[in-house]
């Protein structure tokens, strides 16, 4: 699943980093934000501390550590993800019901496997290495879903608490038009010496036909207007699976998006329950939302490899938006302009293709074999990184994947043409 | 639903005492365990402490205190159990997922309203008084309920965490017999000055027929000749929807009896996973399985008449058993001799009489006809009061009632039989 | 289960009419509407037929005929109701899928059994002859069955067939007054000679106070006015898990009751959808309603003891109405005038007791044990008999018992007041 | 959706024929086959009967033939599909419970609209015609979906009845090899006069690299192997979608496969339950089994751009296995030798492709846009046409779509490897 790691930071302090930067992410909350999971998507923040530091002990400690002492051999239940290779573990819907161990615990945990690791970093063997850099990005997957899980925890409190008190930045019209990307052959995949997820090769070629790809995301204003045009009851705009879902739990809205008065607001992690700007990026919409828009502006989504052409192409340089351990948007920021295309780091951008292997996947052998190829069916793959994702994980070629009902992440919509 | 409060304490002094209490109750915890709802029986800790003093916000000061202002009038979504009267509130399996009120807040709240109501008690009204008393009678309700859901947090979780360190008393064997009770006319419900629920009454005379009681309650070792006759699977024992409970859920055993390696153990307040003493009496049973159990041991349960007649006849005085709050056993205890019946303070014993109104019952007018009244179906009587139920819910007269598939309270087994 | 025989007719002429009224009532089906189950509770018309037949065949004829030869061994697995002691047998739930085998199988079934039926009710054995009664009566269970299952599966159809063409009897307002009934200790349960199921023993003395009994039952013109007056949103007047059960099911009105054009109009048997006459007994309603409409009405529901004291006072004679076969309504019928007090024949009507053992409750061993004693829990007594109960299953103490919840039986309301 | 109609007979014979051979399938049936719906996949046979007939009043007479007189208009909320446009409908699930019309009536329907749509046939519009072709494929796939419904009624009940007595063709092994492919750029879709499916175009250009293409498909033997090797426990080889849903339904083996004395016998259409040949294809999987066997044999599914370039190399001529009315196996029939690669008319085969548009679809407008367009997420394509699709539908570019866990169809595995 992984090249030659691309850190220029020696390991071991890029470990640190990336490790102080989870329980960094904590640091607004209550005890009691840590512990619960409002619904079976969304795992509890001390469950995420707990894990990522689980994947550092049993598949990096326990094998490569002589002598290693293991902080609890009973944390394994607990912290187990899915790995069914790696031994029973709690079911994932009951994970909000373990009040044990405590944060305390964890945070101990954390020390204790961070120790041990900073002390096999300094061996300098390379399987280590590489499996730490996996280690590590990893847990950035995590930061991200700690984020959202966050932002699920107290965004379905009716007493719409603040994460981390921010301003949203200002935003104005920006026109919508069609960018012309050329059919042909191209090359699909990642390449280089960065780091990759297996998913991302092999790297192949593929024919698209010309195609107009969406200048910027589709704004909050613009998909109103289609909530105001009886979007959600009209079905011939939909996939038929996708009205069925939006009726059975009478969806009429992006999450979070509540009812005030007549109007609407939404709750966002740095401003609580707030107004809807127009011109900021629509977000947290499921799949079957961005299809049934995509098909009401007379449009449709971009295939995966439509996406990633069109992103080579208009974001020749991937953007890095300063620190991101200094960000304190956790929103995606509006198009300034109309070159912004907001491709890379602000939505996750809903694409019409399938979640499936590239022609010779390498599926790994054993646990980490688990770790995307077993999940090739029934999801969607989504692209370019939200206002939520570590930089590093920003890249043209990283193929994220959900379920075509999922909306808590901070999901977005990309429309694209025939030409 | 009050009759003239029973208590020798001023009220006040009684209100400090039972609402400190409370919180005595909780303070084994750490935070995380507030906070969770691990099924939907079981509310987080917290909730309790805040429901509990809503009650006394919401139904005494709101109305009686001139000029009271309200803590936070929001909270009254989140601590309203299901009085419909008194407006829209969560949903009842959803209290697990509020991390906000944290814990602290509802402390605070708790204060708030302590004071208040300190403040109010000083003018001695007694409509106040009478509803007060209520008011710490529903408190007291909530204390038990605070032990069985704490119990079910740390017992189900695999850790299993001592709550309060505590010696399981040592038992013996004592025989069971069956007593004999003269059947006739007798008189049924409260009678006195003393506290009651509206369902104890009317005072009603009723006709029995002669009938044993078992000399005690059926003890663990007793019941596991019954799992071990084949019990969960005869299903010439059961009621056909009790079988039907049994198989869907796969329940072989008593609530909280876990397999380890080729024996039992159960989880236990004060000893975490212990062995199971085969002298004391069984608990956290079904009404399903005390039901089976007693056609296995050829008997049947008794109405919840015979067992009011037989506590009248076999238990001349309510016991005290000490000062209640300084009690650490948090289990039922064994009998210790042929005269301890253990009617009163051990088990909820299931009786098999539906729990349905007495003649005349006077379902109060407005929210309190919602505190009993409404749940008239399909529930069944205990009688008796736990090792958890506070000394002065302990009555010959007091009626608890479950539904029929309930284990998390401390619920036992009484035989009877014709004679 | 039984005591003596109380036919007068010879058993083998009995055994005869009361089968060949089993297919009688079948005569207006369509094949297609022998096998379908639109839900659960509903049987198709031929399971009916099947199963009927294979309790003469497994309970008699396999073990007291010597030499008899099954019809068709892989039937029992098809026909077998409930009986855990019979061996493996179809879900309840999918006995809809059932196409073969075909009606006229189970027709050739029928003749089969019947012919070994008679050839051994020739040889005059006791044992048989009680048997043999029982097996009669519990297709009479059947053929009530029989009519409220035709009943929904043609009236939950859009087409609305018309089962039996017959006139609906015209009815007038007859005023509702309580009658008195002098409290003190009544004899409850079957006695005599003439058989009673196991449930209507042992015959035992009770205590009751006065109350008031209403003269006949409910309307649909007051049960109309309780719809009107919102009673279906009022939640005080209805137990918690009745207004939950109506809401989650969004039931406004009676079973079988549809809106039509502004108006309601109803199914009924004998003229397809139909006017609703306002003095008809209402039907086809819940226990939560009969109790929500009892409460609104500012009365109770009788007990069954309170039901079965007020029939024998104020219908001395057990009416016969005719001959049952020749019936052409199948609706309950009109009160005539202030006596008619509706008692036995019209509606089963709910009572507030739950369906409980008698004491020195007889529960037979084996199969039969499994008739009424596995179902002694979460269901309520109604008394009485309706429209569609056969005329030898109509007396004052005959308990009939179904869940809360259900409605597609010929169920009434009887209101009851303390006095 | 249409091209020209590429029937060669004039169109009103072409109607009569593929009308009367809709109801020659049902002619084994019982009355009681046609009524029901034992699982929500499958419909009714005289729901078919109905809804293929609607097809033409609705769509066609309806629009088209001036001063047509519906049948009856009431059955168009029966017959209705899915048809939004085309107003309320009866909810799938419950086809089942609609035991009027009767066949008769269907059948009375039948001529009606037959004869209707002759007279209409005879003026020769162009827009009729196509129409009518239109709705005679649609008839056509109904009359595949009736064999398999019919399969599904009669297989899963345990009398097995057999629905036209059949000789399986005996099988000999043939040994599975791998074809050679050539990679590079190929056209996709259907091109030429004959009629084809919307979801067929537009016709397009794809790249693929080599690839191994299974010689024939996957027997039974093969399959058993897997099953033999713990197949269904050995997480490694599924999806984790895949595994949850053999785990939660308990599948151990194909649909009709019944243990049977320690061996498996099968359910046949021509030999009721029977002896399962190891040398014929297998078939009745899910897509799940499908691809965790093709992992098991160190190989993968094919996608359906590899399906069709190799179908076009290998078949160079579609076969018509002779008069389809007249076939008589209704079961896949086995690799005769290494020349029958088995791609044209013996079972669905899943590909690893998900089920979406091709570039430039032509989603139609109005109530054909329903009919493929409307289903395209979450499932997955299959190819080749099974032994019991309609000769006309057998091409190399059609493509069948079900959700991955269906299994009543004629589905069957073909491995693919990388070169």
């Amino acid at each position: 699943m992984t090249t030659t790691p691309a850190t220029s930071l020696r390991i071991s302090q890029h470990y640190d980093r990336v490790r102080q930067q989870s329980v960094y992410l904590c640091t607004p909350l209550e005890t009691e934000d840590y512990t619960v999971q409002p619904t079976e998507d969304v795992s509890p923040p001390k469950w995420h501390l707990g894990h990522s530091t689980w994947f550092f002990e049993n598949f990096i400690l326990a094998e490569h550590a002589p002598g290693y002492r293991h902080f609890d051999e009973r944390l394994n239940w607990f912290f187990n993800s899915y790995y069914e290779s790696q031994g029973p573990r709690i079911l994932r819907s009951r994970r909000g019901n373990m009040t044990r161990p405590t944060l305390q615990v964890i945070l101990d945990y954390r020390r204790h496997v961070d120790a041990a690791m900073q002390e096999l970093l300094e061996k300098d063997d390379e399987t280590v290495r590489i499996l730490t850099t996996l280690g590590l990005h990893h847990e950035q997957q995590h930061q991200e879903l700690l984020l959202t899980d966050i932002k699920y925890i107290l965004g379905s409190n009716p007493l719409y608490p603040v994460y981390r008190q921010g301003e949203m930045e200002k935003a104005t019209s920006v026109a919508h038009t069609f960018l012309s990307i050329a059919g042909g052959q191209y090359t699909i995949g990642h390449s280089g010496p960065g780091f990759c997820w297996d998913n991302e090769l092999s790297r192949h070629d593929v024919l698209v036909e010309d195609f107009g790809i969406g200048s910027r995301l589709v704004t909050n204003g613009e998909y109103r207007a289609f909530m105001e045009d009886g979007g959600y009851e009209r079905f011939e705009l939909w996939q038929m699976e996708g009205i069925a879902w939006a009726r059975e739990l009478e969806i009429k809205a992006p999450l979070y998006w509540y009812p005030q008065g007549g109007d609407w607001k939404h709750y966002t992690l740095n401003g609580g329950l707030a107004d809807i700007d127009p011109h900021l990026p629509v977000t947290h919409i499921s799949w079957y939302e961005a299809d049934a828009y995509a098909r009401w502006a007379g449009a449709r989504l971009a295939t995966e490899f439509e996406w990633e052409i069109a992103c080579r192409q208009l974001e020749p340089e991937v953007p890095r938006r300063g620190n991101w351990v200094e960000r304190k948007d956790f929103h995606p920021t509006p198009a300034r302009n109309a070159d912004d295309h907001q491709l890379l780091g602000h939505c996750w951008e809903w694409t019409n293709s399938a979640y499936l292997p590239y022609p010779r996947y390498p599926r790994p052998e054993g646990a980490l074999g688990e770790y995307n190829g077993k999940f090739m069916v029934n999801q969607m793959v989504l692209r370019g990184g939200s206002c939520a994702t570590p930089v590093s994980h920003i890249r043209p070629t990283y193929r994220n994947f959900f379920q075509t009902d999922k909306r808590w992440q901070f999901t977005g919509i990309r429309l694209a043409t025939d030409r």
